[in-house]
């Protein structure tokens, strides 16, 4: 996020205006910036890692149509961008410090005004504030198409302690953070197909969140957040650590908005795969079963046992408390 | 750049195929991921921080049709866009060690097939080797957009000797590296407006050159690189550190091939205005003249004095070598 001056012409040596993507930077992310970003006018920022930790890095990108709606409130887009990032590292048991954020703004769409760029960094320093990480740097640029957003995300971790995808053991539970289904039914509702009296799904969809400071590190095996469904990040778990999993349809947990609009079968299918949830997945040896619960409940946070890996399948059986196969036509999203 | 699989039904509990995204990635991607990505199979990827270090990080982004031509060889494109984060860590005299790429890929244009990519990735293998980085995660998605590209580059530096923008002092000469003006001349062969017998030009315009390794603390008060204008962005660099800077047109450095299509004043503007040089921008104080240009001499890296930082002005001052104004109808590029 370089300031790139367009001072003027040279038969004239004193600046006059800012060209519009410096004064852009200035107005809506400076404000944003550590003090390691050098006030975001160098050509990277530089920082002094944390003395004694490993770093934990992630990017992932949001665009206009697919991750977010474009009348979604512009608070609300780039909080869901760092919060899904933040996710990342909840699900790595690290602790953020930093982000870096580049963008390509559709120009000739006038949505995208002043107005909207200082709700979209109004809501960014809550969050920074409320998770406490500041922007180090980034990029902006025009595009003819939709806005598409990056987000770099940096974390620190205790050597050796991250949580990986690929260590859950045979008889680990599977856990589950908070409520499943929300995200997905959040976007039905403001797509008016489903009832959202309360705004409680709506906002799920909008504002996932991510479940720091659990601090799991010898207690869950595995982990990884759940993004793009329940049902295919369980098999992506499993996969990784080379097993199966069984998962309980029945045990699953719902919020009372979601239990209010799922009705039948394709209603809990579509929690089971609608991903968005951004919730942590975990395996967990039941020896640190009350571990666990006491870490979740020192945090307020709701966790389940939702089923177990095992040796003797591949993939995910979904299972109902009868013992029963639940039907499922797909098991998560693919954003390719 | 998560693995993200859609395995199967739940009624069938061997996974069968991968996913579009899943598999474009492990084809394309797994290939130039470092020992610290994790096989781009986790949430994030963990390294251990260089001991005794600063860490520097920089993100960019290209768009298709605003950075590259929809028909650039795909092999350059990635190249082009990790050159130009590495140029970043070049101004800050950095040592680059890895990168993290997100892409929104326009799934409609059929341009975009596993054919591209391949050739994308090859492009970025090749540089990877050359420069000495490697992948350390990301994310793909798709857009209905152009193709975007944003790519967070990470480096060190010993502590204390980053450089700055803002260092530059009254009386320090206004150096450059390379040449001026073969990127925006190139994107006019490209265009068929100027000739490029060679090729020079074109690949200039494509493949930018990080001017990494010359090792210029204790040298150069300042440094940027070159990537919108060199007007604009000598501004830029007095700005930031308080002065003026005079800027000796006659004195800039054109290639060959430069040469041979700047025939007017219009021409040499476009070279002093256009932008993607990437080459660096310094600020050298007269006493460390034959140190700079025995750094620049041992890395093989031509360096010419254009000018003088002043404090009698703000601006840039662009002269001819009779001290007449070179006439210049704007300094440089805004992306934005």
């Amino acid at each position: 996020m370089t300031d790139r001056p367009d001072l003027t012409s040279s038969t004239d040596s004193l600046p006059q205006t800012l060209p519009d993507e410096f004064s852009f930077i200035r107005r809506h992310f400076r404000r944003l910036a550590g003090k390691d970003a050098l006030d975001l006018t160098d050509d990277a920022a530089v920082f002094t890692p944390p003395s004694g930790k490993e770093l934990v890095i992630a990017a992932d990108a949001m665009v206009e149509g697919v991750h977010f709606l474009p009348d979604d409130p512009p608070d609300t887009i780039g909080r869901k961008l760092l919060r899904t990032n933040l996710s990342d590292m909840a699900a790595m048991g690290a602790n953020p410090f930093a982000w870096l954020l580049t963008l390509a703004c559709p120009k000739a769409d006038s949505r995208y005004n002043d107005a909207w760029f200082e709700a979209f960094s109004d809501g960014l320093a809550e969050d920074q504030a409320l998770f406490g990480v500041s922007l180090l740097g980034g990029d902006t640029t025009s595009t003819r198409g939709p806005l598409v957003l990056s987000l770099t995300i940096l974390g620190d971790v205790s050597p050796g302690q991250a949580l990986r995808r690929n260590g859950a053991q045979e008889g680990d539970g599977l856990w589950v953070t908070g409520t499943i289904g929300d995200g997905a039914l959040g976007l039905l509702a403001l797509q008016d197909k489903v009832a959202d009296p309360t705004g409680w799904l709506t906002e799920r969809y909008r504002l996932p969140r991510p479940r720091l400071g659990l601090d799991l590190s010898g207690i869950a095996h595995a982990a990884m957040d759940v993004s793009d469904g329940l049902v295919q990040d369980t098999g992506h778990l499993a996969r990784e650590s080379e097993l199966g999993a069984r998962l309980n349809v029945d045990s699953v947990p719902l919020s009372d908005a979601a239990r209010s609009v799922v009705t039948d079968n394709d209603g809990l299918a579509l929690c089971l795969t609608g991903g968005d949830d951004y919730e942590l997945l975990l395996a967990v040896p039941d020896d640190q079963t009350s571990a666990l619960l006491a870490r979740c409940r020192a945090q307020k946070i709701a966790v389940t046992r939702i089923g177990e890996f095992v040796s003797d399948q591949a993939g995910v059986q979904v299972l109902r408390h009868d013992g029963s196969l639940f039907p499922l036509r797909h098991q998560g999203w693919s954003h390719f």
